[in-house]
């Protein structure tokens, strides 16, 4: 099978590579020095052009079976758009600001298969909370999430693949949290709370607006929330830079020039938060699921503790989103998602030999999730 | 008397108010705002003019018998020279990052008296030093001081009415201690310890570069340490700027503009901690003096905890501040301070009369120093 990943980042890359063992790639980004990642890997073959030219999306993926969209945030949903618009099924990890479901007629419209938020959170939360939801009564959804690195550097102790900018929008949008059956929206960076892991010993945990598509597809789950892990203090500390107003929009006159405060600040975050290649991290999520089966009280944990892959130089949040990512593209190309329109993972999940099959295809590649049923 | 008082900021304009009660007082400043609060004052005239023309000093000082200087620390230095070249005795607040002890060859060729550093910290701190090591063998000397806001506006909780770059300099610069006979070299902000006081709650105090002068004319004196005390995790959070580079002298591009880090910082900073002429602040210092006496051991506490005068509208850092100058001022006009040169605040305290004098003359003005000897 041909298949188009757009984006060579971080985890475009790593998408490229892990389809190009059992299928033709064609990998695509503006930036040559991450296409140089790419060459000489058979089944691989690049193209350089720029992602923001839509028109270009047609020529692109004519002959392709499937796209996978690794695009950065602020291209997301319109990549997604021109994607549907040339016909071709889709996978998707792009983080878009914009609801990506209102592009649900216009894949049904073209006939396509667009899996979307396929990486960890939102990703792989919304398939085990769709396989659980598929065979039990849930009352209540949990999910703890972070990808940190293992040098804590001060003062913020956080590093991330990207800009600083889309970090700082998650950390101020307000929350949408479901509670007692309401839709309820907590400030940003609310309810931290002090968690101990054995894997990393004690994080911080606040409200981030994680949750997404399902507040829409699981209207009678009761109670759900996602919650973001951090080292503690970072919160507090990005708490003070927001209460000092060096987030703020608005410019001010600093040695004569007009200045916008969230673009200095976010230059200096640049150099404090970039994720270098060897830099060690993990990814860690734990989900807790509650609710009834056969009448009788249950209780699920999903629990992912995954670290940076020293032997093949792979980041673990590589790792953990691009392999669910390829994982749901073989269920497309095995023609095991037939849907049409924009399907959410939860969807996905909702299939029993899906869920197996996605587990499996992770658990191949070391990605351990760790199930305890009580 | 005709005393002529350079600055008419907030507390060159509590010295000025104060002297003209007694004498003839001429204030001194660039800026009009800051003078007009001094108009019509029985006593006071005012003369409108930029101090950093220090030709002008002559012509302002010419038939003074003696000068107040207030000026900002940038100006501390020059102004002080300029002050002495003209031959008239001198009563210094202002702050100088150099040291003024270098300018005392030549205020002796000009026959002046320049007692320099007379507010609370140096100043009274070292005035009560200098008499308890007159009629004691000092052994240790520690003092803790700070002037803080009464509300506790997050994430800073700090106000003053400096510019930011000024307490920035404090902070940045490392601390001269004494410890066990040697002058030892310690981080600025270093030794955060907390510490409670039943007019205010928990404190924090850390290393600060205040000891100056009695590192020099207290030799003996085998441990001495001067700490500043802020709102528990004001120092975290400025660590934390300087940790993430937000105080570096580098400049960086922002929007196509060469910035520089500290411009940017101190302006968003400004802002954050200008203190308004209303806002309710106070000042808390404790010094303990340990030693022996006649052969046996002895402990000296002052206490000094002070609150802005709602009634008059003084914030207690003026009055704290610029009534320990205006007692020394009485002193060297009464001729009870002769000696010629760079003085320091400890050899005026060493002379039990004037300690004695300055005390009252504080008392009298509602600054009540409290004394506890063990």
């Amino acid at each position: 099978m041909k298949i188009a990943v757009l984006g060579a980042g971080m985890i475009g890359r790593t998408i490229a590579k892990d389809l190009a063992k059992k299928h033709e790639v064609i990998s695509v980004d503006k930036d040559a020095r991450s296409l140089e990642n790419l060459e000489n890997i058979k089944g691989i073959t690049t193209l350089k052009t720029n992602l923001s030219s839509f028109s270009t999306y047609k020529k692109i993926l004519e002959d392709c079976d499937l796209c996978v969209c690794a695009v950065p945030g602020f291209l997301g949903y319109d990549a997604l758009e021109s994607i549907i618009k040339t016909g071709t099924n889709v996978v998707d990890i792009s983080f878009s600001r914009e609801n990506t479901m209102e592009l649900d007629a216009l894949a049904k419209k073209h006939n396509v298969t667009a899996v979307i938020d396929c990486g960890v959170a939102p990703g792989m939360s919304n398939i085990i909370l769709g396989y659980y939801n598929s065979i039990m009564e849930v009352e209540s959804f949990e999910c703890l999430v972070g990808g940190l690195p293992k040098e804590r550097k001060p003062p913020f102790e956080y590093k991330a693949p990207f800009s600083p900018i889309d970090v700082i929008e998650e950390y101020t949008r307000p929350a949408r949290i479901k509670e007692n059956g309401e839709i309820v929206v907590k400030p940003a960076l609310s309810e931290a709370e002090l968690i101990e892991f054995k894997e990393v010993g004690t994080l911080e945990s606040f409200n981030t607006d994680g949750l997404r598509t399902v507040l829409h597809t699981m209207p009678h789950i009761k109670n759900m929330k996602e919650k973001t892990l951090r080292y503690p203090g970072h919160i507090s500390l990005i708490t003070a830079l927001i209460q000092a107003g060096f987030l703020n929009d608005d410019k001010i006159m600093v040695d004569g020039s007009a200045i916008s405060r969230k673009d200095f600040t976010c230059k200096v975050l640049f150099d404090q938060w970039r994720l270098n290649p060897d830099d060690e991290e993990f990814t860690l999520m734990q989900i807790v699921i509650k609710g009834k089966k056969d009448g009788k009280q249950m209780e699920v944990e999903y629990f992912l503790y995954d670290e940076y892959d020293k032997k093949n130089r792979i980041s673990s949040m590589s790792r953990t989103t691009a392999f669910t990512a390829t994982a749901v593209a073989e269920l497309v190309l095995n023609k095991k998602i037939n849907a049409k329109g924009i399907i959410p993972p939860e969807i996905v999940g909702s299939e029993e030999e899906a869920f197996k099959f996605i587990l499996r295809y992770l658990k191949d590649r070391d990605v351990n999730y760790k199930a305890t049923i009580n």
